[in-house]
């Protein structure tokens, strides 16, 4: 091979990985106050930042403050869809369930599930890879005695149902966060563990969901 | 023109004509358990057949027991977009507010606007022309003093902006209910006047709805 | 003294010893619906009149649909202290969480504590023995994802701690209808096993609750 | 008795009389929050201070953040009984209504006259006068759509009720501050006008409440 081919190749070859490399997989966060505080500094998906390649994956929070499932249906387009995903993760939950004592406007279970299905329907239509989470906590007490914690048991269960039936990757945040405290919150603290408030993430919390995400992101398509 | 032709113009013209007479405008009553029980004898909507002209109108009911704002999103395509309405008369909010107090999820606000517009957004889109009315009732007291009073004002008001604001015709059935417990419920009873228990129409509250909906009806498009 | 004046001694002295024998410990079941139902053939009162013997102890029934803490409170000097009651078995607590959800009129936790030492207090005042149980269960779904399980979790602690403070006897009707359904509900279904409805007695949960409730009368002042 | 031992019981009874004049009739303000706040400088209870002959009254404040009626009732004995007052200005309610939607532990309204009852029964029984509030506002939009309207015009008819069955004065704030707010709030704003935040008073509402219990203090007894 002369120079002039073996440098031609090369320069197509390099060309061929700056383009690979210049498209990374755009990962989308769609979820409630948990994920809009993710982007942070020290938030979960600033961590995942540092913790996934750069070049592979592009990762964008589209969280928004007291969000129900309803409200992702409502704003997917023009939050979500708009921006072209290849991969949404949907973290969403514990609104649907706590609005019901603080508001009145919590979420039945079956429209919980119906508007779920919905949200999944429009984001695959749209080509993106979808994942989906349980909502993590409301109260880290391990006894099962934090006021949601029946919902919060039955609406997870719900989600992994939904995730079976449909082979869609299931992060399960909150088998996570009762395992971590489980080892790590023997005064049965409601909080202060994983979370500042009950619901919240501090540093740990943070850290957990991101290494969460990291399996699930790098274990994509395997 | 010979006699033959005239009379077989005199034919095809009729023909035309039935054929014309004989498409009704078909009507959906898109609703809760109120819309429900209305196609029941004596019920608002079997009261109706009898007070318009049945070659006018073809009136079909699409009431579920329970449903609120987007549940009424959720299966329009099946109960209501499905039977090619030309006009639907949605009828809806009790369960949005109620649900607050007797199982925390009723409806937000902002969300009972946003899902009444998406839902006034796919009739029009299927050249369905669209009526709003106002949640009638829950308890009859006419001093504000039935525990929904409350929302039932607020949202009423939100229906009639919207209304307003997309020049929809509207059936004002809360004012047309006050009005009428004004002047026939002097004892100030929370049932018995329009409703059987608070909610559901006994046979002057059908009547009264069957009236002003007849109203509505026959005074479209002039 | 004559054989005869020595013969009415004997039937008098007799008589009195008869009398002292007759008068059994009046027990006291107050309570809710369950409670106002465990008085009906089959259920746990009735029951446990059998399983008793009737010259020791005297059942009475004091349960009213609805209440919580606060109407025990409210009601104790007609319903209970009037019948000069030996042991008060007090249950409650079902309605103090339940109420949250179906009327928002459920009981704060601290509020419910106060209350029950409040009952407490004037129950041992009146000389009565007080006994107390924990609220059985709301869904009998064994993996805690019945609605009001936090709750019921909790409130179930407050009691247990108070028993344990106060050194008053404990019937833990949670614990024991838990351990039965992990045995007897592999389906995990929320009614049926002991409940006709997730609330009210069965066959089984009465004579469930007649069994647990038994052992503790019998069990007393060993 | 000579002149100067006539002088010397002269001035020994007027010292007596004067004592007695000198002992102010000690008022306690029994509330919630927004009483708590009223001893504030520029709170009602401070302004009543300064519109009231300081040798006649004696003003104490006795309110708590967040409690109802039955919270009242549970600390009496010493927050107000311990305090030997004259007069016990009642003002609750706000909470008993506003807990439905924030906590689910709202009041029933059955049980809100009892616990009323129930304090002021035990007020009279400890020698103190007694005057009611209607509790005020939740919102000011004056065309009852503010979402605890219904409740707040219900539970304030049953203070009325209870005032005039027991011919005790009542204070009738919410119609106060409707006829004002009818007067001085054309926007139908929610807050603003006598309230900071739909609940707590600003100038204006601190100012007003001190208008309507000097009136309703200075014509004690007339």
């Amino acid at each position: 091979m002369t120079i002039l081919i073996r440098s031609l190749l090369f320069v197509a070859t390099a060309g061929l990985l700056a383009l690979t490399v210049a498209k990374p997989t755009r990962v989308v966060f769609f979820g409630d106050s948990i994920t809009q505080a993710g982007v942070n500094p020290g938030g979960y998906i600033d961590r995942l930042k540092k913790m996934l390649p750069a070049e592979q994956f592009e990762l964008v929070g589209a969280g928004i403050g007291g969000n129900k499932i309803y409200d992702l249906f409502l704003r997917m387009d023009d939050d979500v869809l708009a921006k072209q995903p290849d991969v949404v993760i949907v973290w969403v939950g514990v609104n649907d369930v706590w609005h019901k004592a603080s508001f009145g406007t919590g979420t039945d279970p079956d429209k919980f599930v119906k508007f779920y299905e919905a949200v999944i329907r429009k984001l695959q239509a749209a080509n993106a890879k979808v994942m989906l989470c349980t909502p993590a906590t409301i109260g880290e007490k391990t006894d099962f005695s934090n006021q949601q914690d029946g919902d919060l048991n039955q609406y997870s269960q719900l989600i992994r149902d939904l995730a079976k039936r449909q082979n869609i990757p299931l992060i399960d945040l909150r088998k996570a966060f009762l395992d971590y405290n489980l080892k790590n919150n023997p005064e049965n603290k409601e909080k202060g563990i994983l979370t500042t408030d009950r619901v919240h993430l501090n540093e740990a919390g943070n850290q957990l969901v991101a290494e969460q995400m990291q399996k699930a992101l790098l274990g994509m398509g395997k």
